[in-house]
C-alpha cells in the first residue's frame, strides 16, 4: 500500500470559496505549510488574501483570480460564466497538471461541477460521488454519496461502495472494509426499489457486505462504509449536523437556569466542549469527491482555519496515497 | 373545529405488540383508563394479560387472541395467516365498529398492513402516511410519511402535506398550518425528481407553503409539518434516535471520567434527563397512520407504559377530533 511518490505535493485553495472567506482559507493554509512536503496555490483576490498573510512562507504560492462565485449561484451556470473565478481558476490548476488537488470550501455545487466538468471523471467511473467520514461510537464510518448524485440508480450504490472501499483501505488503512446500505429494515426484503436493486448487487459483489443499516445504527458505527444515494445522505449528514448543534444549545441553556447547574457546568465545560468537537464532521477535514483525476476535496462553508488544515492534509494525503488511479484501476471490468 | 362526540371513546389495544409486551401495554391502559371517557380492550393472551391487571378498572375489558406477530414476521403474510393475532382481532374490533382506534407497539409493518388491508383507506386517500411529532426547538413539527412508503410519486407528498394540515389544525389547534419539503437544498431548483416535481404541486397547492427545508433544519422546527418519502423520512427519524441514544451516553461517559466531573453532573443530571426525555419522541405518544378509516396509532416497540398511556390518548382525540372523516373530506376533489 506504499505510498505512490514523494515529491512535494500542490494543492491548489479555492481562497475565496466559504462563509468568512478568505480569512480562514489563508490561515488554515498557513498551519497546513509547515509541512515541507505541500505546496499551497492560494487562488483569488491577491489584495484580499495578502493582509493575512504577512509572514508568507515560501510553500504558500498566491494565483489572482478576479471573480468569485457566491454560495446560492447556480452551479453549472456559475462555472461556465464566471471562468476567471477563484473556483474555475483552481480547478483548471489540476486539471492543467500544476496542482495535484482541489479544495474549497465554497459553493458546494459548484465544487462538484468543477470537478466533474472541468478537471473530469476517471475513465472507469460512472458517477462521482462525495464521500464523508463522520464520528461513530467506535471510530469513523464514511458514508456516501452525500449530495453529488440526487437520483440514483441500483449500479451507483455499488459503484459508491467500491470506491469508499479504496478510499479506507487506503487512507485508514482498513484492509476489505465493511459495506453497510442505508436503508429502513434489517431484512433484505425491506426498503425502496433502489435499496432493494441494490442490495442484490452488493450481496453478490466480492465486498464485504454487511447487510442494510438503519438509520439509527448510523452513529454506531456498525460498517466502515456506508452507502446510500446522495439524496438521502445529504438529508442524513445534515440532519447529524443539525442536532449536535440544538443538544449542545440546549445543554447551554440549561446551564443558566441556575446556580448550582453553573458549578456543574462549569466543571463539565470542558468535556462538553471536547464531546462537541468529537461529533462534529467538520472537524475531521473535508470530504472527498470520489471517482474525479485528481483530488477533489469539498469542505464545510463555515469551516474554521484547523478544518481547512485538516483538508489540505486530507487532500495531500489523498494524492499521496494515489486513491484516484487505484480507484480507476478497480472499477475496471477487466484488468488490461 | 368542535368535537364530533362525548360519548365514551373505545381503543382496541394490541396488548402483545412491543418489546416487553405484555406489561407496559396493560400498566399504560391502567393509567390512560383514569380517563373515564374511554373504554380500552386489551386484545391478546388472557392468561398472560391478567396478572398485571390484579385491580381490573370498569372501563377495561379483555378480549382474548391467541397468537402473536413477531417484530420481524413479514408484515403481510403476518396478518394473512394469522388470523387469531392480537393485531388482526384488535383491526378487526375497528373494522367491525366494536372499537374506534387500534393502538399498537408491535410489528410496525404489520400495523400499517392491518390499517391499509383489514381496516381500510378512506375513500378519497390513495397513499396513507405514517405521521411523528418530533419536538423541535420551537416545539413540535410533524413529518411525514416516516414508513409507510418506500416509493412515492409526487402526487403522495401533496397528499400527505394535505392529510398533515387537517391532523395540525385539528389536534393541536394550528389554524393553516406551514408546511415544508424535506430536501437537499432551499432554492426551488435543488433536489431530486420526486422533491423537484412535489415542490411545484405544494407550490400551486392552496396549503400555506414555505418551501424547502433540509436536513439540519428539521430540529429548528421552521415549519408545523415536513413532507417527504417515507424512506427518507424513516432514515430521518431513526437518526434523530439514534444520534441522541450516543450523545447522551457520551455525556454519562464523561461524567465517570473524574471525581470533578461527577461533582458537576450530579448538579446536572435532573436537567439532563429531563433533555433527554424532551427530545425522545417516544415520549410524545405513537404515531398515526393518516389516511385510514377510524384511527391507527403505531407506538414505539420499546414504548413505556406512560409512552403507551400517552398514545392511547393520542388515538382518543383523534378519534373526537374527526380527524379521519375531516381528512376524508379535505381530499375530496369536488365538495357534493
Amino acid at each position: 500500500m506504499g505510498l505512490v511518490s514523494d515529491k512535494p505535493i500542490t494543492i491548489a485553495v479555492d481562497a475565496m470559496g466559504g462563509d468568512d472567506a478568505p480569512e480562514p482559507n489563508v490561515r488554515g493554509a498557513i498551519i497546513a505549510a509547515e509541512d515541507p512536503g505541500l505546496r499551497i496555490i492560494l487562488v483569488g483576490d491577491a489584495a484580499a488574501i495578502k493582509p493575512h498573510l504577512s509572514d508568507q512562507p515560501g510553500n504558500i504560492l498566491i494565483k489572482h483570480a478576479s471573480e468569485i462565485i457566491g454560495m446560492n449561484e447556480h452551479p453549472v451556470k456559475a462555472i461556465k460564466k464566471k471562468k476567471e473565478s477563484s473556483l474555475v481558476v483552481a480547478a483548471k490548476l489540476v486539471k492543467d497538471g500544476e496542482a495535484d488537488a482541489l479544495l474549497s470550501a465554497g459553493n458546494t455545487g459548484a465544487s462538484i461541477a468543477a470537478g466533474l466538468l472541468l478537471i473530469g471523471r476517471l475513465g472507469t467511473v460512472d458517477r462521482p460521488a462525495i464521500a464523508t467520514l463522520f464520528p461513530t461510537r467506535k471510530g469513523f464510518s464514511l458514508l456516501l454519496d452525500v449530495g453529488a448524485n440526487a437520483d440514483c440508480r441500483p449500479e451507483n450504490l455499488l459503484e459508491f461502495a467500491k470506491m469508499g472501499a479504496v478510499y479506507m483501505e487506503q487512507m485508514l488503512e482498513i484492509p476489505g472494509p465493511s459495506v453497510g446500505l442505508l436503508n429502513i429494515g434489517e431484512e433484505s426484503s425491506k426498503g425502496n426499489f433502489l435499496a432493494l436493486r441494490a442490495h442484490g448487487l452488493l450481496q453478490s459483489s466480492s465486498l464485504k457486505f454487511y447487510g442494510n443499516v438503519e438509520g439509527r445504527d448510523l452513529p454506531e458505527g456498525l460498517t466502515d462504509i456506508i452507502v446510500c444515494d446522495g439524496f438521502t445522505g445529504n438529508i442524513a449528514l445534515k440532519l447529524m449536523e443539525g442536532i449536535s448543534i440544538v443538544i449542545f444549545e440546549e445543554i447551554k441553556g440549561i446551564v443558566g437556569k441556575s446556580w448550582k447547574a453553573k458549578v456543574g457546568a462549569a466543571l463539565l465545560f470542558s468535556q462538553f466542549k471536547a464531546l462537541k468537537k468529537k461529533l462534529s464532521p467538520e472537524s475531521y477535514g473535508g470530504s472527498p469527491l470520489l471517482g474525479v483525476s485528481g483530488a477533489v476535496i469539498i469542505a464545510h462553508g463555515s469551516s474554521s482555519a484547523s478544518a481547512i488544515a485538516n483538508a489540505i492534509n486530507t487532500a495531500a494525503q489523498t494524492v499521496k496515497h494515489g486513491v484516484a488511479e487505484k480507484i480507476e484501476k478497480s472499477l475496471t471490468p477487466k484488468k488490461g
